[in-house]
């Protein structure tokens, strides 16, 4: 299989939902304009749209086959979405560079960034809550997404990354920032896919460790790219970890123990998922091009 | 019936609902103490709940009798005090006094706040999600609250309250900013109650309506209580909204008229579940008890 254009399909598809979802809020009255405005700016600021692709590629691994899981893997960029923007503010990590553009509150201000956030987060259980499926398997989903994304997870894990700025984390500190920062979400968008397709419970656990594996890798790499990287291949302020005094792996590992970390979790990822047939390759494919990403 | 009585019994059992809630918060070794405490802080500063209350009532008037409306009720207060946090930092209303007590971000900090915020939404979906009933209606819910709650809801209502902070709203603005930023959230709170309670499709019709316009005057009331109430009656700086030139019925329409609308509202909410029976009667004591509120 060729991984750019599996990748390249899917963003587009999931990019025309996300156009169509933007679109209705234009025309939706009762929707500020402002509001609309800012909740598209950086939306469609065309990012990797990686948490919708893993959890397609769960689902497509795990045997689902229909169109019902585009509006719920699309719903996972509106949560991504939120939390860059929030994390973006002023008073968390400051950046005024996303995706290669002012970020949020840059073009329209702290206050309408802050609610553009909060009504992306709302509205990604609204979409999900609007999918033609079996409602039990809906709850499950949006069961996981608040496990995934709320105080436990995703929020978290921003919340420690923050309070340790500028102090040096313990390794177990780092850990735990890693995985709810990134690792949950990324995990919780492949569990969801599964979800979707009813996924046996081996086939659930198979693609959770999985998820785990390549959900810590992603964001030792971010940390590595920060490093290696240049402001155009990652579409962000690079060296602002450090500036930021910033844990990360390198600056707690070194870059080169950073990078050997990545790999061995990269390698368990696709042992977990061995005994999957074809419909994984995606998976596997995804996995091992975390190693070279330049974004 | 005792309005008193049944308010604080009513009280009560979601005050219980959030204590279990936060216990378990603290309990849960993946969310940072910080966190939990910064959430605790604000969901148990003794509000009036009366979001809760009124979904709770509004499932009574339509029929329910089990205690499966606790936990839904309840997510509505995580709703309501996460905006609260949100709108009280300095992007938005800048505000230091929340129920007599110093806001989120003047105890832990914007970043905490922000975040707390963030995990309060996104958990009140998690409850919802987690409660026994059927699958199907806990999906109308959440459908019925993302929209109460999103950009097309509150979100808008506050973006468009803040837009038009320091300029002269017209009378149509003012009546978007009211019936989105508080009406909405009160009438899907109203909404959900009834969903809950399986009600007939002209029941809830009726208390839609009943939500209406009892929404539109607790806001109308709040503006009023805004000039004539004191900070140790209503909990919160008071006077504030001239201090920032916020736009309100008694800034558009003076003091006596913006009374006289509030009593109308109230006299048409009354009207819309005339054919209720005994069991509407909390709904019908509250809505009278708005017009001599001080809270």
């Amino acid at each position: 299989m060729d991984l750019n254009t599996y990748l390249k399909k899917k963003q587009k598809l999931i990019d025309g939902f996300l156009k169509a979802y933007t679109g209705g809020l234009k025309k939706q009255k009762e929707c500020p304009a402002l509001l609309s405005e800012a909740m598209s700016y950086s939306l469609m600021a065309g990012g990797k749209r990686i948490r919708p692709v893993f959890c397609i590629a769960a689902y497509e691994a795990a045997g689902g086959r229909s169109e019902e899981i585009m509006p719920v893997a699309a719903s996972l960029e509106l949560i991504h979405t939120y939390s860059l923007i929030h994390d973006d503010l002023p008073a968390m990590d400051d950046d005024d560079l996303r995706r290669n553009r002012p970020t949020n509150h840059r073009v329209f201000g702290e206050a309408a960034a802050i609610l553009a956030g909060d009504a992306l987060l709302t509205d990604a259980f609204g979409i999900i809550a609007g999918v033609k499926a079996p409602p039990e398997m809906l709850i499950s989903v949006i069961r996981e997404l608040t496990h995934a994304c709320g105080p436990e997870g995703m929020v978290g894990g921003q919340l420690v990354d923050i309070m340790l700025e500028g102090k040096r984390a313990k390794k177990r500190e780092l850990l735990y920032i890693h995985q709810h920062k990134t690792g949950t979400f990324i995990k919780g968008a492949i569990r969801i896919g599964a979800i979707m397709a009813n996924a046996s419970s081996a086939k659930l656990n198979a693609l959770t460790k999985y998820g785990e594996k390549v959900g810590l890798a992603f964001q030792v790499i971010d940390d590595i790219l920060d490093i290696t990287g240049t402001p155009e291949e990652t579409g962000k302020t690079t060296g602002s970890d450090i500036a930021k005094s910033k844990n990360t792996y390198p600056s707690l590992y070194g870059l080169k123990k950073s990078k050997e970390i990545a790999k061995g979790l990269i390698n368990d990822s696709l042992a977990a998922i061995k005994a999957f047939d074809e419909k994984a390759e995606p998976l596997r494919e995804i996995a091992k091009y975390m190693l070279e990403r330049k974004n």
